[in-house]
């Protein structure tokens, strides 16, 4: 397979956007956007880190890799718009299994009316992509996690701990209840784009998607609003047959697990009735799990039958 | 060494751009420019592909890294404004290695107030470096493939198979004439953004940066314009010690070695004049090497001593 040939096959044969002056086919894209601000980010899926071929297809790879972007601007209250895709390809991958993770993206994106414009395709020893998404949001709409403030609602979408799940899954087989639930969600993450738009109105929310579990994006919201978070732990919403699991289990996955690309958010009280009615109107699952106090000792707590401790970070740390 | 520990001593402590709103720290960054066209490449750096341990000091692989796409933006006319960058570091790589490489990106990136905005860093087998470059370019000034036409005068900045040279110089030690200049070619690319701005008021310009061989990209322009394009080989512009060389290394470098992130471009005759100008402006050499035709039988032709041969892709082929 020629590279060049490769990239041809990949690219589209025409644009969706209409701000896309150019796509593919030069050293560089051209965007025209005059009237909101650009929000972009870079995410990269490392094959043997991130998946293997026992807990993802080629399909899921790609779907799962713009996912994870289409999250990080869902966090923003961003509209996701275009896409570029840097991607190192070992000779072990075959052209039937890279159009797949194409098709996989292309799927994603899709959902957006996004459009890859750029991109490189090199040689490697790892299977590496790297998406990087941009996106537009209003002016001084963007939706920053230094936006909590004391007194606001802690709320989070969906439910939580079941991309972890579908690993455990996959990773361990056997007999298991939703097995197809849980699957999906580990690979093929929903993300929450339409539910952040409906948040447009509202003046001041803060946002974080939740990629490395909630301990760590609410200590994220905390450190960067210099505010506490409280959250209850039987709050958390989890899904009807998360329970099949042992209790340690479902207690580390909800809390820590990540991937799940939920929304993990704050806002003022009397704001909250506008959430509600941005989630029914967009099918988005919401849940109010806790609330904001000015800073105390610790960033965040997390509270169970009136106990109380500190919550710290325990994400997945990819340098030792 | 922990990996949010590593993102924030990367992390600028200010952005000298004025268009940032938002930098690292969040889901993703803000960027506000209502006035240019916005212009993003992405491109990637691999260990045992693009460099080893024997060619490029951590220093280099970081400049390098963000010099290749610096080129792309001097190549579509732009300005650039911002990188991200993603990394993916194996377990061999200590701090103060990997601290070189991000040195290496603020050395090339601070020559032109560049901030870094975002990114990602991930473990994995093989160091892999993937920037996207952020920059702007004027309204309908962007600079692109598909400008050349018949009448042009074709042209290059720089000199053309340093870069290649240096590299032959590192795989095969020796006495060698300038071996520092070919080394510099090889780790510290120059780019040629001045020059392509002060190009800014011509009204058409075709340009490629020489990140494949002068081959390469004059067929690329050759293909998106559809015309033919006429190179004087004696022309080609080569360093004062090139000559060193075998001639079979002279012609294969010059015309396929890449890398020397010189620009190739097309301009109308009239116009030429006013390429001079920024050159001499900018301190850039630039030589006329040929001139554009009508679409003929084959897209580039190379001519030596009044005899004319078609000069064919012969770019680094990343997939086989």
């Amino acid at each position: 397979m020629d590279e060049f040939d490769f990239i041809n096959s990949i690219k589209q044969p025409t644009y969706r956007q209409s701000s896309v002056i150019k796509g593919i086919g030069d050293d560089a894209a051209v965007i025209r956007q005059t009237t909101q601000d650009t929000v972009t980010a870079v995410d990269t899926f490392v094959e043997g880190v991130h998946f293997t071929n026992v807990t993802m297809e080629p399909f899921h790879i790609g779907y799962r890799a713009v996912a994870a972007n289409v999250s990080d601007l869902a966090a923003m209250g961003a509209t996701p718009a275009f896409y570029l895709v840097s991607i190192v390809i070992p000779s072990s991958w075959n052209k039937e299994e890279l159009n797949q993770i194409y098709k996989g993206m292309h799927k994603m994106a899709s959902i957006h009316n996004m459009d890859l414009i750029g991109g490189d395709t090199v040689s490697g020893k790892e299977l590496t992509i790297s998406v990087t998404v941009i996106g537009f949001a209003d002016k001084d709409k963007a939706r920053y996690r230094s936006h909590a403030a004391a007194g606001d609602i802690v709320f989070v979408t969906g439910t939580l701990g079941d991309s972890r799940a579908g690993l455990h899954i996959l990773e361990n087989p056997g007999t298991y209840k939703d097995t197809d639930y849980f699957l999906n969600r580990h690979r093929l993450p929903e993300h929450r784009v339409s539910f952040s738009e409906k948040l447009g109105s509202l003046k001041r929310v803060s946002l974080n998607d939740v990629s490395d579990g909630i301990a760590n994006e609410a200590n994220e919201i905390a450190e960067a609003s210099k505010v506490s978070l409280h959250i209850e732990e039987n709050s958390i919403p989890v899904s009807k047959q998360f329970y099949q699991f042992p209790d340690k289990l479902q207690y580390e996955w909800k809390l820590f697990g990540g991937e799940d690309f939920e929304l993990l958010g704050t806002v003022p009280k009397h704001d909250w009735e506008r959430v509600i009615t941005a989630a029914e109107g967009t099918n988005t699952p919401v849940t109010k799990i806790g609330y904001v106090s000015n800073q105390t000792k610790s960033d965040v707590y997390i509270e169970r039958d009136g106990r109380k401790k500190p919550l710290f970070k325990q994400g997945y740390t990819h340098l030792k």
